[in-house]
């Protein structure tokens, strides 16, 4: 039985993994395969440099077309990281029919649709579990598991970072800043943590989990993003004393042929099960029409599980040739996207205002809501220690972005009203 | 391309799902292997019968061979349930090379080692994935997924009508009784409710967790089983003032090549993931080496998720003849199996006593631990209604399971211990 032969883009931590889990897993995969797999070239940035997992040096090389344009080697696993330069490599090995695994969010969130198509054309695979969330194998079950399923609503916990500072400022009551520099200090955090904080990486994902799971080319640019940076200690306090926890989640409803994917902090009742999901873990909520609610819980990142995933979606390409039907994987999306406009999206609302303590205020700032027919679902109102001050929070009903866009700007032209200190959206109702 | 051609034994609920999948997915179906699908013959008690799905009346038979000894059909889809003519028909049919796809739990939980086994001499696959929690993926991600990585611990919320009751009871401060009522009255529970309260369906399913997972043959009286009839609603009141939510608990555990299985009734920290799987709701927590802490959640049963889940057995089963790999699968035991005794299994333990309201009473209770060497996690002491009794509520640090017993049957010797009210396992702790 002739061995599958494959190139690795990248020999770091995760590529390592890979490397090594081919070596000692060989007879598992014989079991799943039905035929040996070989690693035949290495690309890395510098053959004499110490490395933590044995590798024949004959292997390594410094040269992208010792792989790409190797016409023995079948399978690309893609660990090297980076945008453009990796998407021309990948291209090039589409085009000379090769299969690609990868494990590049970025890259995938940025030109997924373009190399999905590459792949389709060129009748090749193109897998990219590992690009999600690396301990969940989310994809695949969006996939396999679900593929006879209509899948209305992913919720999404898919960023770590974030989910550690908020998870760590609603438990020991500290403020965002101090949060962020212990999480710099400990290494979950990085030193410029703009794209974690801000949402930019949790939207990259919100993006490949929604073109798959709706089967729609779904584009970073549809994704609305608003990071946590301006989460404060009150609002998790009054959170917590209504019953919520605060997530930044990834937000995916489909209704009927239109979509709607957000990021942003989120609260969610402390029952759900998303909201037991702390620390850097991840996890993604998925509501399907025949299977009804499912999650999938797990490290969202880190070099095994990563790797782990990589060689998962390997075990899937080579199955795939085996049976000839690369290309053919159900990635590629089959409908049209149609965004909703602020008039369709729809959730419930949490909002805390400051006001004049003054008779007829809350009468004044609740009827307005009447006035455009939003309910309430839940009220708190408290005098403030600033002199003459008084706080109201407010979980609204179910109502449209648009009228409530409208609520809010209305709310910032009464006289009574000093200011809008937070709002978030507010999920996890049992009928959604 | 030809069809490959299948048949069913059964067309309840489950069957008629399976039929209505295959039909309106025939598309996806080409997509992932390559060829077309056809449901050659169907196995009733009844053709003149009215049914929910349209069948073509040429593929009723009330003979079973005219699917396990008809040599067209290659793959038998047993949706009938029941044991002992069920398990005969699977073994005829797999001795004929045929592969097979059940969602009998029962079966596969008396029986799975040996169809296993006809089905590995054979050369076919037995994919059972529908039997054990329906809605969620998990035996595909056991073997798929994880199949790079060793498993050292599952712990599973796996069984439906429990997890209902205990939620109420807990939520709602309800007796057990009434709870058990009311959920007979809602059809979460059957009129004769021994099967899901005594825990033997959880240990049915826990079995076939364990037997993959651990890749050893767990029998079904491997499993110990404790139900939840004796739960009181003191206990669950106790459990949550020390921050726990109880749970009948499937846990499986891996140290070295020992393995315990059990199944019973355990307290988690509210803030575990498990904690929050309520309702109906199933759930299994799994712990592996790369990954580390990974929890799939969904509807235990219903019949579109079982239905869907054996459309996507039959999916991988097909993969597997067009790659000539059937039989190879995973499930094959690896392991010769080894259980714990009771000096080697460990946990934390929940106790609650009555004792006489005396002076050096505690201490009395309190020394007896410090002999076995066993420690405090938390106490609690409160005076009782009942006149010169007190309550005492321990939870300890890890211990044998063989040392807690001693304890316990030391306690019930003492003068001044009147009553062992209750004793719980406690599990989740952060380094388990």
């Amino acid at each position: 039985m002739q061995a599958i032969s494959v190139g690795l883009l990248g020999l770091g931590t995760v590529g390592s993994g890979v490397v090594r889990i081919i070596e000692n897993h060989q007879d598992k995969l014989m079991h799943q395969i039905g035929c040996p797999v070989k690693v035949k070239k290495i690309l890395v940035q510098d053959i004499e440099k110490e490395r933590s997992v044995k590798v024949d040096p004959s292997l390594l090389t410094m040269d992208p077309a010792d792989i790409i344009e190797n016409p023995e080697i079948e399978v690309v696993i893609e660990v090297m990281g980076g945008i453009e330069n990796t998407r021309e490599y990948m291209l090039q090995a589409l085009r000379n029919k090769k299969n690609v695994v990868t494990a590049n969010k970025d890259l995938m969130a940025v030109h997924g649709s373009e190399l999905l198509t590459a792949a389709s054309e060129n009748g090749c695979d193109l897998f990219y579990e590992a690009s999600v969330a690396g301990g969940i194998p989310i994809l695949r079950s969006l996939v396999d598991g679900l593929a006879s399923d209509r899948i209305t609503k992913m919720m999404g916990i898919v960023n770590g970072t974030t989910n550690y500072i908020l998870t760590k400022m609603s438990l020991e009551g500290l403020p965002y800043d101090s949060v962020l520099k212990e999480a710099q200090e400990l290494g979950y955090a990085e030193a410029n943590p703009a794209a974690d904080v801000e949402g930019l990486d949790a939207a990259r994902k919100m993006a490949i989990l929604g073109t798959l799971g709706f089967s729609m080319k779904i584009d970073l640019d549809d994704v609305k993003v608003k990071g946590i940076t301006e989460v404060t200690e009150e609002d998790l306090q009054y959170a917590r004393q209504l019953g919520y926890t605060m997530k930044l989640l990834g937000i995916a409803v489909r209704e009927g042929d239109k979509v709607e994917i957000c990021v942003e902090p989120s609260l969610l009742p402390s029952s759900h099960p998303l909201a037991s999901v702390n620390n850097e873990y991840n996890a993604v909520y998925v509501y399907g029409e025949a299977v009804g609610e499912t999650m999938f819980y797990g490290p969202g990142a880190g070099s095994l599980p990563t790797a782990t995933a990589v060689v998962s979606d390997l075990v899937g390409v080579i199955k795939n040739m085996r049976l000839g039907v690369n290309g053919h994987s159900m990635v590629t999306p089959q409908y049209e996207k149609q965004l909703m406009d602020d008039g369709e999206m729809s959730s419930k609302h949490f909002l805390r205002l400051h006001v004049l303590d003054e008779v007829g205020v809350f009468s004044e700032v609740t009827s307005l809501f009447a006035k455009h027919q939003v309910s309430f679902e839940k009220i708190l109102q408290m005098p403030l220690k600033e002199q003459g001050l008084a706080e109201i929070v407010v979980v609204t009903h179910r109502a449209s972005l648009k009228d409530y866009q409208t609520i809010l700007m209305e709310l910032r032209d009464l006289r009574v009203v000093k200011e809008i200190k937070s709002s978030y959206r507010v999920e996890g109702s049992v009928n959604r």
